[in-house]
């Protein structure tokens, strides 16, 4: 980026909850020149990247790539299974709930939207009770963000499953995992999941501009029915040039050279590792912020997430103030607040890829500016950090030996 | 790409009608690190971006730049100016057009189509007697592709703008300059154009996964009554973020990067040197084409694409054969027929990062491939765009003399 | 670069003998982040591209890779293995020779140089001949340049050895494989070479940085009596740690990281396929010449050299005017003529990392430069080229089939 | 690199003491094509890289850029000024002292060592008390290393000059600023140096490859009397080419690309903004090993390194044993003990381009793996670290308010 300002050494510590840092290898890849995407070299790509991704979603089913951003396949997931008028039950478990169902509104598509705090992952009570009372089965679908990006709270899918099943209710179940995917446990198939919606920006280490849906049978039938207009996002097409690996319309190419990069890269890791990592640095984070004498905004010890942390502001303080102070001494970005509990919290970043050292590097930006910005906090967050990372990784040796 | 082939040694030649060659400057943008997409530095990319859109458009309107390959530009010019049962005028130059149509379709808006041979731009008499009979104005837009990537024929848009005038018809007038913006000449505002729809990967040399409308006034007051469904392609947020350079939704930063560069490329070599170079290799490339006795698909000289040339094959000659064999012999990739011409055509695309060594391989891989193939045809193709390379560069040489 | 000038379009055509195109994945190779070249990486990586040189060289002896340029090289040959004053053969080949014979000379080593007009190889009866003479065994090596990069003319190294055989004589053969190695058929250990000195950015196809001395259990025991000083390019420290993979001071660790490239990139074509291009190249580019009527300066027919041809231009014309003219016009660069030849030949590079139809766009570049510098020359160039490319790919699949 | 291991996550921390890490822009500018070193646009960059590296020795004199790593120009400065058997004197500062010295004595050159036990820089006193001693001017020149990348301390070059005129000795003044250059205050011309030595890959922040000699003009009379033989390093014809930019023989074209860009961003940033940097994080680094209760291997304060710190390790405890704890589990590359003070010391690297959240990543890497390795220590090591840059950041603020 040219500027007149000076410039500002070392590497940007990149520490929103998405785009996370882009691997060497990523970039390298999606550098290379574009290939023909109806030549046979391009076909091969397309069917390794598609089945790459079932092992990520865990899942036998359909996966639908998009040479879009994740706010376009929340849209492919309604468009393809509803029409005009139809309803939905949806839990507002943030800013992105909120935002997928104002989507909803904006495509003729009724929601009821299960109110909250903003500091728990979704009520899975809640759920089943709606649905319980819905005899009538007028709820198409029910929609859950998987982690929600704007609170640092992850919902329990495994449950949300057991709820709609307890209720007895044919609703499709779709479940936004653009912040959570490769970062935290996910299992489509497990979870009877039929419409599981992705990015490719956060766990999937790469930048913005790729998008998925994995489809269930059930919603792939839905589909047959659905009225709702679809053209770009429709799934059809995509499902059936996808069996010899390639796509209806002009795919993001260089993306998929870093998509096949990054689902060898996650393998190479091993998933399981890659979860353990992330629930670790979630640790150590939170562990920092107590021992600051600050709050997670997420209350709910079973919803923590792995991916990010949002740290509520003392009173009388503002986040994005705290925010700016970093960025200008440290060269770190943290995730600001957003809508309801703007300028309240800050969110720390801890997923893609990522390793000890650097999640000290980001404690200690937060640590030094809490301090420059003149925020109230106790000394020893990064200490606290660390004696967790450092015990961890000595059990970790001994159970290896 | 791993296989088990043999490597091929040398450059792939990628003369397809796009994507086209990404240069290694865009290729070395998009490489850089992902930044925070709601940090400062991102703003003043954005507002660049959008800034250097205009200048290419040449529009002092509105620009919206979507992280989504070009097909998702088509459904959001439709989707923000019309209501469902809308009628529109379209033509029928070639495939794309036909897929313009069927996205209409599919989203509910009812298309006439004016249709045509394949071998030839819009017929403009056609579009003002269309316009003259609809007294009722029932046209709420008139939709033309500039540039027909299926057939190598480009449609004149001030021409379209004439009838329409002539007609007095309000209707919006919609240009499709996917494989035509940034290689041959246009003008989005003095040719009274309502709404541009763009791609990244033809005349701006990009990888695909951007798009773009430039949008009007007129065509901004429709959208505030159009009743077609539309959040991911919404242009209010769109044009209201881009006021300080920022996206209502996480946008492709890293092409976006690319796209920056591509933008000063176009001015170092100056958006007329760059229409003038397509203009002349197109003209090379018929040379080459009529030396061998061929046909070029587009019979109306007013309407010859700078941007790609359709060759029709020899009766009983299959155009994907002998592309099969080119590819093989001389790792080029050239175009295929599509639809109503596939197998009969082949398209040689002569865009974008080209000069005039490469255009001569591409032309002496096809001529020597029409030979290994056994496709009957006359030498000298090759010698004819040389002469008139050289007699075209000795004159532009006397010329800056 | 950044200049005032316009952007020139399009990919430039590095036609020199070397550097070489340096191929995309080696680019990238090239990028990664450099790594600590004492860690265990690194040694990893040391070993294989060690291992891998030595099946370049086709050696089992020793390979020594210095962080220099190929000049050095050379000097590391005479440096470890002759005393001050004393004598060496060396054989006038062109300019290289030349240099290298002026290097000895620097170093305190006497030179008796074989003279040639440049037109041929090395004339290897006179080699014996000098040998023969040499009762007293005063020389103590034989200084041969492969393939001479000035002249386009290739030695005849088995036979040279045959030549030093014959006469019974105990001196070293030191071969200069710099323009040669990876394009040229070359057997270290089976023609009994005793230094073979080599650099990266010709057939190895990595920028210039690296070089090379292959060294068989002869050459070893002449360095432990040499008494010419040395340190850097001392084999001794190099030998032994490369044992390990590491190297006694900081490598070029990113060359090395295309090396790594390099040598899986030649061996996925395989050696003999890289050999058969080149050849095939070179006789396509004598073809054209002829075609022109021009004249190639090497004379001898056993010693065209697949990897360039030089072109003697007709009397009274400036080759570098023409080279200048054509860089001009068509982004292309050729070879300059070096001393003795200099204005009166240029020089078209067709090795490394090259494709028939960039070798086409070469020779257009060359006939079409030869028309706007008004240099008298037959057209037709190009159409010999192709024809000869065409058949033989043709015979090429015949065979496979 | 190919291995079986699972993939480590996250970003090697590289903190060596050089090579540093390579920041993204200067990999992207290596990877650029190669282009003709002997065309046109080569010249251009030949004469930035060489202007720009004077403003980097603060030199109006000649510049010498080598293909070739840093002892290479070591090499270079004794060859071009000494004759078989001079006598120069040198100064122990530690292991690459020391190893210059071993290269003097291969090149036939007598050193005078001056003792030292590693643990300062060089002993001015004890310089002018050779040298006065000395009534002969035996010695050609004195010769010292900047900043000793084995031990930790800097030399003050500025006071080895006042002694050298103090002794009125003549002799030539050369030195290494390999691990110093673009890191701590140097200045060629003012300090009256007549040859200085340095390298790409610390302050420079490119990969190695390159090096480095600046010439004064007493340097260069001497080198026309020199009867070391000299050919690759010969300083006459690289003078004598680089007036117009370019080279006597094939110069490493992509690492160049790399040092144009390592000059523009270092002006960027500011000289002496890049100075004050590696101060500030050398005083951070040094208050972490006292909080640790270590030692830091270098005790005089005068000399204190702002570019490494070495940490004595406690009796008993094995440095290397520490290092590979480290690298397994934190994935860092810690500089090893070398030659007298193998195993006994630790290095940790803190130049380049390096920031300060990385820089307490580094620290903590160090504190949690001493404990890992049951190395006696204190904790808060980093809590000094953080304390004293959040300090340092908050007065370099209120002092640009």
């Amino acid at each position: 980026m040219a500027t007149n300002a000076p410039r500002v050494a070392g590497r940007h510590f990149l520490q929103i909850p998405g785009p996370s840092p882009v691997p060497e290898r990523i970039l390298s890849a999606i550098a290379r020149q574009t290939i023909d995407h109806r030549g046979p070299d391009f076909g091969k790509l397309g069917l390794r990247v598609l089945d790459g991704m079932r092992t990520i979603f865990k899942t036998k089913g359909h996966v639908v790539i998009y040479p879009a951003s994740g706010t376009g396949a929340w849209e492919a997931a309604l468009a393809n299974t509803l029409s005009p008028g139809d309803k939905v039950l949806m839990v507002e478990t943030g800013h992105f709930a909120t935002l997928w169902k104002t989507m909803a509104a904006k495509l003729g598509v009724e929601a009821t939207f299960i109110p909250s705090d903003w500091r728990a992952g979704a009520d899975v009570a809640a759920i089943e009770a709606a649905l319980r009372e819905d005899k009538a089965h007028a709820f198409k679908a029910v929609c859950v963000v998987h982690n929600e990006t704007s609170t640092g709270c992850t919902s329990r899918i495994d449950e949300v499953r057991k709820a709609i099943d307890a209720a007895g209710h044919p609703a499709l179940l779709m479940v936004d995992t653009i912040s959570s995917l490769a970062s935290v446990d996910y299992r489509h198939d497990e979870w009877g999941v039929d419409v599981t919606v992705a990015g490719s920006q956060k766990g999937l280490m790469l930048p913005p501009g790729l998008s998925f849906n994995a489809v269930s049978e059930k919603a792939l039938a839905a589909s047959k029915t659905s009225r709702l207009p679809k053209s770009f996002w429709g799934w059809e097409e995509m499902i059936a040039a996808g069996k010899s690996g390639y796509f209806p319309y002009t795919p993001a190419t260089n993306l998929l050279y870093g998509l096949d990069e990054a689902i060898k890269m996650l393998h190479e890791e091993g998933l399981d590792s890659v979860f353990a990592r992330h629930l670790r640095h979630g640790e150590a984070t939170r562990r920092a912020v107590a021992a600051w004498g600050l709050e997670n905004l997420c209350t709910n010890p079973k919803h923590f997430s792995p991916v990010l942390t949002a740290v509520v502001m003392p009173e009388g303080h503002d986040a994005d103030k705290l925010r700016s102070v970093i960025l200008d001494a440290f060269d770190m970005s943290l995730g600001t607040g957003l809508s309801k509990v703007a300028k309240k919290v800050f969110r720390i970043g801890h997923l893609g890829d990522i390793n000890d050292l650097t999640l000290i590097g980001t404690l200690a930006g937060v640590e030094m500016g809490l301090g420059l910005a003149g925020v109230p906090h106790k000394a020893g967050g990064v200490a606290a950090a660390m004696a967790y990372l450092a015990d961890t990784k000595r059990e970790g040796s001994a159970k290896a030996a």
